[in-house]
């Protein structure tokens, strides 16, 4: 995993090696690292250097991708698929874009296993770069026409950007597709432990000049309370049928308050994100990380050395409390069975 | 302000000077200043040297009649008062512990305002020491009477224990009087930005041998929601008229939580946090902190330098949120404007 510093975008594939910028640097660093194969991508995602729902989908299809150029066997492949699928457990996009480079590739005849993998990976790109445009068009027009007219303060939990997806991302595409048609002004959570929001979120709002302040997770609901916010905006990592969300740990929270406040509350991703295979949000595995995240933050130690820590990665806001989750498909709303099954 | 180190209670007042734990270097660091009249006492709590509503009346409480001591007139009296009143805005207990004894300074003939400055101030801690052990009495027999027999796992927010009040504290103290009637495991939360739940509530529980582990703020809410916790028991800063609870920030997304879930949500502290001349948490002020807490923890940078950033550091929780008020007069249930009353 060789290192340079320097990228335009937060991910390119230059044909044989895929170049990532380093999200465990930002926003102090900007350092590039350049992944070559299937163990290498899977160490960058499970330590967060690549991450995001859809961002970590089209990494590790670009890793298995390679993988498959480098050892062209079905043994490897399977190996290979297994490493990066198990990288992390929340998102759905990580298992799905794996399979569906395998499939493509077990499907070849043995001398276009390369190509065919490699064309999938890049499949899975482009598609993730149009459904961002499109879902952003999509929740903007949903909350274009029920905000009230003027300048609007929106608030968004985690990174749900450029850094975690195709073009301007996801939530945050969403906002930038707003702050096209009116002014607003982004609070941005700075969700902890590993702070996406304070390190990557506001990197992004900065580049893109929307005008942002930073709040800690506990400061959100009280907030949303005093009508400081007209609406909230997040990413999500895995829908269920019901539409139940799986989502930053954060996330419940700033829905509950939103519900109480009686404003919008929309989730906003890829297709590729929703499992219908799962019944309710109770299926989703929640990914559990170390204590020392919790422990500490930027490198300073915050409580005692080997306190007992609780740290699941992610929470489920049951979809009765989401006013709108949003794909490249369309708007389900009200979420329903029915409305999530027509954008998945 | 003198430095030395150890102390055996977080507060000790010796006839003369105040000696007081610096919370701000825990738990690295044991260090204990000596306070002498109000600048320093004042100095002390709006760094959080010294913080807790209950605390902070206390302690403001010896800084005044350490002041009248020094200059026994009415304009230093008058100018001590209102420099200690101001330190901070939202905890009642501040105010009305300085009014206290001035109040009582006031009424003494010339040669006795400083014995009666200093028997107010003693008095007013003598008092909070006994409010604490029935106060968290009074919220160990409500809870007892309504959880399922057998350990069970409490939820608490910052740090409401011996740090904050007298005694082992108010919300802290509660759990602490549950603990010696049946198992229980804490669940504390690390309380952004400055922490007192990791570096304070952990310090404590430790000390008290009582399980614990340690988790984000933004993971609170979705871990009631998976039936982790059984209970969620905080103290508070300023309670009005109709039952709406000003508390440390963050407080509101638990209880929101907590009432989803259905499982009870109890806040504990003296009478003297009790406001009955405001109507509703409307009326409460909500002190803003500087950027600079947002944007570092333990030292350590988290952004951007300059980024922008909201740092309320308190929210209000509505009173049908909340399942009981507990002071030491009793338990308010359900928590009404009669009921608060009953209580202040």
């Amino acid at each position: 995993m060789a290192t340079t510093t320097s990228l335009a975008v937060p991910l390119r594939w230059d044909g044989s090696a895929l170049h990532v910028l380093d999200q465990t640097r930002l926003p102090g660093e900007e350092v590039v690292l350049t992944l070559t194969g299937a163990d290498d991508t899977a160490e960058a995602i499970w330590r967060l250097a690549v991450r995001g729902a859809p961002m970590i989908g089209i990494a590790a299809a670009y890793g298995l991708a390679m993988e498959v150029a480098r050892t062209p066997t079905l043994p490897a492949l399977e190996r290979a698929a297994a490493l990066l699928a198990g990288a992390r457990p929340t998102a759905r996009n990580l298992g799905w874009a794996v399979e569906r480079v395998a499939a493509a590739a077990r499907a070849a005849a043995p001398d276009g296993m390369v190509r065919a993998a490699r064309a999938a990976a890049e499949a899975i790109q482009r598609e993730d770069e149009a459904a961002s445009r499109a879902l952003s068009r999509h929740g903007a027009d949903a909350l274009d026409a029920v905000l009230p007219p003027g300048p609007v303060t929106v608030m968004t939990h985690c990174n749900a950007g450029a850094l975690a997806a195709s073009g301007r991302g996801t939530g945050l595409g969403v906002i930038a597709d707003l702050a096209e048609r009116r002014p607003v002004d982004v609070l941005a959570c700075e969700a902890r432990p590993l702070l996406q929001g304070a390190r990557l979120t506001v990197w992004e709002l900065g580049r893109l000049g929307i005008d942002h302040a930073l709040l800690v997770d506990a400061a959100a609901p009280g907030l949303i309370r005093t009508g400081a916010v007209q609406a909230v905006v997040t990413g999500f990592d895995r829908v269920a049928a019901n539409g139940d969300v799986a989502n930053k740990v954060g996330t419940y929270g700033l829905a509950l308050a939103a519900a109480a406040a009686g404003i919008p509350f929309v989730v906003a991703g890829p297709s590729s994100s929703v499992d219908l295979a799962l019944a309710s949000g109770d299926e989703i595995e929640i990914e559990e990380r170390d204590a020392s995240e919790v422990r500490a933050a930027g490198g300073a130690l915050l409580t005692l050395p080997g306190t007992p820590c609780r740290n699941p990665a992610f929470d489920v806001t049951p979809a009765e409390l989401v006013w709108a989750l949003v794909t490249e498909r369309g708007t389900a709303r009200p979420v329903t069975r029915a409305t999530v099954a027509g954008v998945a």
